[in-house]
């Protein structure tokens, strides 16, 4: 049964609508992903992913929407290769709370933001902090790749920094669209000098702000060369799997605790 | 053959694209179209029709790309609608900048937008100068109904009045998508107090501002009891032929004249 | 008698206006004309045309009042030309949109752009909307050359295309200010390679992006050299006219209809 | 001769203006000024001595200019009075900025605010610093009320707070137009609590944030009922003649010192 | 006894704000003072300066309280110079919008910025105002140097020009930091060419925009050579009494007239 | 040795500062922490461990330098609780990007952010980007509570939830100031629902977003009873070694791999 909520008319969204309904925006991104995958590998996978999760977790009961997702988000490290269509961290911003300004004239009360893109996941937390103050809304952000937040696990030759076009996108891309791979361009670009930082890094206590070319040309950060669909889809439907059931979860969800249960005590 | 530009590489998109390479951005709506119709009746009439008029451009010829269409977009006029997205002007207009700055990075230098939405009419006008200005692209608007710019012919029961889930909107509809409209909820509203006006109105002298509610509570302007899938599918494929040899046109459009030929004279 | 709403004091104004009051924004430019028209010419025309329409109005019993017009607009196709001063859509919006919260504190709900540059009107009807929805004022746009919108009719010799420092805009000024025009460096300037193409075009089902000197570093996209006082004069006047009669039927104006009249039927 | 620089062709524009062009540009406000004065009072102030001064600097062999002055500004202090017309200050140095701007474009680089309401005194100043830091111009800042910056000086019975509708304005009109003023309606409002405060007041150490109807509703701060045209006159003439003179100095006048006369001096 | 309103909890900060409290945000500078001074040195002295004048009032029996400074705030005119940190007039004045929201939250009504920084003292009485109308709050402006408003007097070499670096403000980092100054770099740099100017200049009717190196390179306008502690010590004093008495004024202010007192008369 | 980048000219700065300095910005926040600790507890432990760690890493022979902290920052989940003073996200943004634009403007390329407040981490990675994709910048983000990005680690009686106001934020602040906590208002507040959840919570897979009155009134998420200063103290000191160790590492770090290093193969 289509699960996508712009295919019903006004009145028929109000009435499918209910305070424990679950609407997932998926947002990917347009931007290189090396000489092998397409400009859309981060939307594709959004939309793909969100649209899974959001069947699965309707036919087990919880109410959930798809809405047309975003295409075009904050790819800025990736501004230096044509191709990549990016919005600025302000539009994108203004785009996300108009959004959400406009859910919460409807009966739905929760919003859930379903990522593709790495490079979106902190705005989309200050996106979710300010749709729950200004509208009242519940906001949740599902990253593309679970349970890894917003990006891929890395593959055994990534050395833990296979963040983009690598081992785990590679996959997932020849499963969903082998048609937009070429595999024969597949190169292998690993930043393995930041192996020798302890603190400075992907993942470790100091974050830092890094534009794709500061690694290499290429636009890939892992190593596509050991992809393989069988892994994709396997991974794929794990992910699905694992966000379904998230959104079960989150029909439930409530931040405000019963009042009895509460953990208050004096000293 | 498949046009979308971004199922190609960044390296791909870059060979792929050459001066005189035609662009193509559907804008939609996600907004209230009446009992009988779905919010994403203008996100879908733009995305099938740009992506029809780019294949048929491209059989003839043309190196003619499309890319992921906007769904949100201004659909001010029907805020008060729940299920209605919008976008405010600041924002969209900022999208609309940002996406035709990346654009202006590839070697492409036409940027088409077609579009599905009334509403959005003059902000692409506005845009389209923007851009031109701002980035030195050449910028195009095809309205999702041509030859009327942006709007749909009225049928014969609609005073020429039938701008919005009407006769013509509702016969598309019906033609891309029948599984979509239920027509036992088809209900003509058309604003007939306005033919008593000489010179406000709908392509009238004078335009004026309104919001649909102005009209009446349904979210139709227009008569869809009308609407017939044969009529949709002449109209809609009768589009998709006049798009795509304006496509062809534009891929040869210079707004500057050929030195020996304008018509320059001293009195 | 005058009608400067704004030579009354605030509480004379509060006192003038109702509900059917009709009040007047002149809207401007000062741009590049070509070598033989002011900066000033489209500010020029808007304002005396606004004049001549609120004082006719007004002596046919229409409540209508001028405000001190927009010298300075969205000129940014003539960003090129020293002596062009222009703001940007941004704050050419805001501005109008200030303007718009400042009348709806008054008695008054009707608020008319008598605009008379063509590069604002795309702006004004984005406007009208806005001004709608966030204030609930009724707001009209009619062009500064009724009753082609926002552009003047084209002279004999300009294969309709004289939108900008031709035939009609000369005789115009001409007409109101012959101080101010030296015909001696009137210059035939029509780019009448815009001819060639069937969709793209001034009035064509495709509109485009453009700046003046792409056709010509005249700054003249018509054939001024035909003009004469004679038919500015008559020009000019049969626009006060018909302005005058649109301001009067805005005046009575209603976008909602009364309930019985309006066409409701159940298919 | 008139001295309206937009009545000018943008090529006559160039040849006229030099490096030493003094362009003058008027802003006044659209605000209540008490039931006896028009709500143009300040705009009207600002134009006609402006006009006045730029012709006799120009009598005199300075290159000044006069540009359509800015009718609506920054007037919040009287955003309460129905009838007021103002922008907000963003909106107001955006338009200031994108003037200075335009400007910047032609050989002037001497640009002169001419300002005739108090309220805009603070963010001229910003603007000056602005247009100077971002486009080089030379910018200046005269007050409508020479030579007390941007407000006029207190009658008699004022206790020297006659800022707003007293004795100075209401006698400035009273000589430009006495057909606006209606002195049977003149009243005296002086906020003489005021004068119990040491450090805080207008002109006194600490400056305060005020908004007029914090003092009374009448929207005067001053004693009108004292004015007469013969006082305006004087006052009008001289402010004329000291700004003729100042337009003088500022066409001679270079932030930068000649390299020989500095005073540096190592201690 | 401390008075640092954010060393409070949140309860303790509404329990110990009254109706009648003074609350006092320091604003300083972090830009380009000379050879000789420290880039802190307007917000050392506003710092210091505020401190000490809430600390005397508190004494006094005011209840005023201490804010965290702003260290960055409008240096443009000092933008060239490296180690300078700046914020835009858009910036800060949100900045400022912002604090104020959130102040306007509190029990508190009276809002002071004890400014270091000429630069600032437009844009903070812009801000004064926008607070006063938005919010409610009552909001005035100290100078970091009472009672020359945001700036310093002029030693007796400076002809009055010791307006940045000079005399007075290197007299009282001397008394404050001496470990902060280096006098053996001091350098007299008095843009004495001004004083050829009747109208324009600092502190003239006509003012003007200029950044710092318009005058010299050196970044100072003033002579530090004759700069003491001992001044300096005399000067902090007598500007923290002079503050905190203002406090104590400010404390009891009103703007509105006890309705008995107000001078209203009908002429 | 003081290490306060602005207690120096600016001169002086020029030469102090070289490619590999590492100038560091606390980020702290003024905000409600429960009735136990001040509004001020983050910007006191920012601005306290940056100090603490630029000058053991100069003692270690790392160029370190000392920015004024932020005391006002994104506290918007705070933004109900009075006291709390807070920047929107835009504001924050922009003084971050303007402060960054200053400092690329003297010899230093890296910029350290050394965060005390959870709600500013996700914004700081969006400026971390940002900054150095416009100003090239080396851009890195220290949270105050090292290891644990942003946050505090939880106590025993905390479940894991210890994130505001409790264990090891309130022991932090009895080892730096005990004079403003006041432990008899310490109350245990942990939202042990939370922990019914598998997927939605703090640092699980779905992240969500809240405001702090959603889990309780009082303020704190955590449990402050067990804070002991000497826990304190044992905090804070491994915090600020860690982070001296990481600025030594940020000094010698460079994104870009030397070119042999680089791990590239063809598959």
């Amino acid at each position: 049964m289509p699960r996508n909520l712009v295919e019903l008319s006004s009145l028929a969204a109000v009435e499918a609508l209910r305070q424990d309904s679950v609407v997932v925006l998926p947002t990917g991104a347009i931007e290189h992903h090396g000489p092998h995958l397409p400009l859309s590998t981060d939307f594709l996978v959004a939309e793909e992913s969100a649209k899974g999760a959001v069947e699965l977790a309707s036919a087990n009961g919880v109410n959930a929407w798809l809405l047309p997702g975003l295409a075009y988000t904050k790819s800025d490290e990736h501004h230096w290769a044509p191709g990549t269509v990016w919005l600025s961290w302000e539009t994108l911003m203004q785009t996300i709370v108009e959004i959400g300004e406009s859910i919460a004239q409807t009966p739905c009360t929760k919003l859930v933001f379903y990522n593709g893109h790495g490079g979106n996941v902190a705005l989309l937390q200050v996106a979710c902090r300010e749709l729950r103050r200004r509208f009242g809304l519940q906001t949740f952000l599902i990253g593309g790749q679970m349970p890894a937040n917003g990006g891929a696990k890395s593959g055994e030759t990534e050395s833990g920094l296979g963040i983009h076009g690598g081992h785990v996108e590679t996959s997932v891309v020849l499963h969903l669209r082998p048609d937009l791979v070429d595999m024969s361009l597949a190169v292998r670009s690993v930043p393995e000098h930041l192996l020798d930082y302890d603190y400075v890094g992907f993942g470790k206590p100091v974050s830092f702000g890094w534009v794709s070319n500061d690694f290499a040309a290429s636009g890939v950060i892992g190593d596509p060369t050991t992809a393989t669909a069988e892994f994709g889809k396997a991974h794929f439907e794990n992910n699905v799997t694992q966000a379904a059931a998230a959104l079960a979860e989150i029909a439930r969800f409530s931040p405000s605790a019963p009042q009895k249960r509460i953990g208050f005590s004096v000293s």
